[in-house]
């Protein structure tokens, strides 16, 4: 797949311009740091925007559930999704308030997805989104027996046409507005982990490990 | 408006349906909690879902930005649109791959938009806006003048078909996983503010005010 893939007119970013991004390794580091993204679909001329876990493996992406899912059955028809990830940085104050704005990053896929039929391919996909949203956990569980596959739907999308939007740093106010007196800046945000909590019913001095007690989305 | 709506067909939570939430304030709650949208509409039979910040004013939902934004000028049309919020609280390690899930809050809000032409109410929902991202911004800031409210678009969604979903505690294994030998529980997950990072261009002396030194969504 080529680099750095020019938008199509559904993907270009049209309102600030300057906060585009088409490159497919900034998409995908992008990508790789998230793990909800929200699925947009249609059922009946309805939108439906639902949040759902993700994994990335090369120019796929995978989404998964519950084979009797309204939205997994919905997309399996095979129906236009787009697929969007949004990492929120921080709150930018400005000294006018039409200035004040959101450091983020956000990624859009559209396309149609398809669901994952090779048994073999399934189980790999599957592995692939628990690699993605925890490390080292897929080897550590109990693995999915022949029942909990059927009742598994995998949908897979490429990753053709996609763009993604970035805004960062300081806030921009307008020449006459520096001189305002109130404070201005940045208020960052992050989605921290916390202590990993112990199952209720989980065997006395079992440890926790290393992948929950240094759970990091940074890679 | 009734304080615990029965869904519609389009809200009504089919998977997992003992994770439903159709009560009005508690629908609120995470309302207020959030302040990222992910909204979902139209254009040419595709689905688009676009991340903005919103705010709540009584019964009804505000999202803003350029009047000449692709989105706004959209919703503008009259199109249906699905208005989702989703608060992450964590990552569920179950025994089982099989039961691996997440801790969150989620609303989904289906229905029209239309754009605030009011100018009164229109300045009215920006401080809503504002006041529902900062509280206590708003009054500190240079206020929008005549040009720039002219340059926005302000869109009111009531809150009128709706539903929540959510899931919270440990994990819930299968009876016979339970002796499974891998550690289970919970990674907890919380956006967190860091510390207030000055505009480079501020003046000397200025002290970060304590909305944003102490910025928290907990209501």
């Amino acid at each position: 797949m080529p680099d750095n893939q020019a938008p199509t007119d559904r993907t270009r970013i049209v309102r600030e311009p300057q906060r585009a991004v088409y490159d497919r390794a900034a998409v995908y580091e992008i990508l790789d740091e998230g793990f909800i993204c929200h699925v947009g679909f249609i059922v009946d001329g309805q939108p439906f925007v639902i949040p759902t876990g993700y994994g990335r493996s090369g120019d796929n992406l995978y989404i998964h559930g519950s084979a009797a899912s309204r939205m997994l059955r919905n997309l399996d028809k095979g129906v236009p999704v787009c697929f969007t990830v949004t990492l929120l940085d921080g709150i930018v104050l400005a000294r006018s308030i039409f200035n004040h704005s959101m450091n983020y990053r956000s990624v859009v896929v559209l396309g149609t997805a398809v669901a994952v039929q090779d048994p073999k391919e399934k189980l790999t996909a599957l592995r692939a989104l628990s690699q993605h949203i925890l490390p080292g956990r897929w080897a550590e569980s109990r693995q999915p027996n022949e029942k909990e596959l059927k009742a598994t739907l995998v949908m897979r999308l490429p990753i053709e046409e996609f763009s993604a939007k970035v805004r960062q740093g300081p806030p921009v106010d307008d020449e006459e507005d520096y001189s305002f007196p109130t404070w201005a800046g940045v208020i960052p945000l992050e989605l921290v982990p916390g202590m990993p909590i112990n199952d209720p019913t989980l065997a006395p001095g079992r440890a926790t490990p290393e992948y929950a007690k240094n759970y990091s989305r940074k890679r």
